[in-house]
């Protein structure tokens, strides 16, 4: 646990990787973690802001840019790139990171990609961890940065404190983004590279489709009307403006106890995720043996029913094999 | 299970809908199906096609070019287009099925969206449900298109038995490819939109990072090298090629013991999907009770470890809270 707290990169980078593994030395770490805030329940919690949108919007430029921004206004800076390469290419891109190099010098500035795929109990469960150590590393702000279509990806980002939502004009419209499934999670939603000829269409349209969702809602009194921004990441326009819609959606959200509500439902998704991994890992355990691989080999000639086989699966783990 | 067999849309959809929802109803539907496999060991099977790539390359378009050109060969269709909608949005989307219209009136063509998010047992055992049911409705193709990005869409994609991953010129480079983590899983590369300036440039791109990771593999006797296709599905031209590269595919596949290999994994992950699903349910029942409430709220305050709280979810639920 050494270093955490000091934001030592290469302390930190260890501490990510074991809780990242899930294997029983990370476990430690989180329970260490976990009993020293017990002991300091007034410290200040990091900010999770989340950036979602379809490959191409600018994700990396415009984190890149708001690292800048926190870094102006004295906050430091956490980041997790979620990288959905396979297992097989294994994490972090060059590309990313080269474009991030600019703040590599900085103490304050960490940077981390993490694979989507190959957790114990999911990405949402290793993202978890990986939010942990870098809230107990006390940044003040963590970004955490998923492509904006799939499902794993765009709950973890979904699930952050404040969540935004980039477009690009171009990339077709309000229908795509329907499309990506991204328009129900956005606290704010960025129109990036304005420069482009349709950005303002694109946020004519978005502006429409929230306020026609916003009036559907009754509690009118307490709802978040999510602001829809235009920005140019690459020459760091608009991105003031990003920072200071963020810091009101985290007033609103501290007020109204949305806040909380969201740290709770991260909690209990992660808690279930990891319980989850555990099954998992006893579930092929068990399935390691000869009848099972007898019923796989039935029902993939279609003469057995799947859940039938589940069933005979779970009953064979519930009877003892163990973790 | 009346009218699966004669293909009736109607009864179909049910059907679908049925094993979709994972209710008791589909069990039996699924058990009901299975036990009609058993009674007829020889009946041909589906080949299940994957098209999979990013956002903007063209699936819908390709998808419809291939039924087209299926259906010319005297071949019936299905088609299952997974849809990254968020379960708020609900499934189909009125473009890609009014793109996909001109088949509706032929009773050998079947095409249905399901939603990737929402399913118990996750996105991989839901499809699987809905392929067994085509299967048995003896489409000669099936053909799962899923958007190439994201950890479950992506799996769902691969486990096909032929998979066809799209790119499209001018949407980056291999690094783009790379990067959504679908190079691995193609057995077949089509650079679509081929008029744009570029494509020659991404097939030639892509032909080099194949051949590299081939020459990587020691079994070059069995080894596939997947051949890149450059096509226009807007104006069919070249899905005749294609069309040939999937039926070379499948003789290869049938030949080298690929084929089985793929429909055990397949099995495989569908029977523990859904066993996970089964124990899911069992898990959140469990994690209804206050007990529970309170761990997550000390581990959402970062002051219990996750995994001590996974682990009494886990022991309550093996404690007999059962289903």
């Amino acid at each position: 646990m050494a270093g955490i707290a000091e934001r030592k990169v290469r302390d930190l980078a260890r501490a990510i990787t074991l809780v990242e593994n899930g294997g029983p030395d990370g476990l430690e770490l989180l329970r260490r973690l976990a009993e020293r805030a017990r002991s300091d329940a007034e410290r200040p919690r990091s900010h999770v802001v989340g950036i979602t949108g379809s490959p191409g919007v600018g994700k990396s430029t415009m984190t890149a840019a708001l690292i800048t921004a926190f870094r102006a206004r004295g906050q430091s800076v956490a980041v997790v790139a979620v990288d959905p390469s396979s297992p097989f290419s294994g994490g972090a891109l060059l590309g990313d990171r080269i474009r991030m190099q600019s703040h590599s010098s900085d103490e304050n500035v960490f940077i981390r990609s993490m694979a989507s795929r190959g957790h114990l109990g999911g990405l949402a469960a290793a993202a978890g961890h990986v939010l942990r150590v870098l809230d107990a590393a006390g940044f003040d702000v963590v970004v955490v940065e998923t492509v904006g279509v799939g499902q794993s990806e765009v709950e973890v980002a979904a699930a952050a404190d404040t969540t935004i939502v980039m477009l690009a004009p171009g990339m077709g419209d309000g229908i795509q983004a329907a499309k990506a499934g991204i328009l129900e999670i956005g606290d704010l939603f960025v129109v990036n590279k304005a420069d482009r000829e349709g950005a303002q269409t694109t946020a004519r349209d978005l502006r429409q489709m929230i306020s026609l969702a916003t009036s559907q809602t009754d509690d009118v009194v307490a709802a978040w009307t999510p602001p829809v921004l235009t920005a140019i990441a690459s020459t760091d326009t608009g991105i003031d403006d990003i920072v200071a819609a963020i810091a009101d959606h985290r007033a609103w959200a501290l007020d109204h106890g949305e806040l909380e509500r969201r740290r709770l439902a991260r909690a209990r998704e992660e808690v279930i995720a990891t319980a989850l991994g555990m099954v998992r890992s006893r579930i092929e355990a068990a399935s390691s043996m000869s009848a099972f691989e007898d019923s796989v080999s039935a029902v993939a000639h279609g003469e057995a029913d799947v859940h039938g086989a589940a069933e005979a699966l779970v009953d064979e783990m519930g009877s003892g094999t163990g973790s």
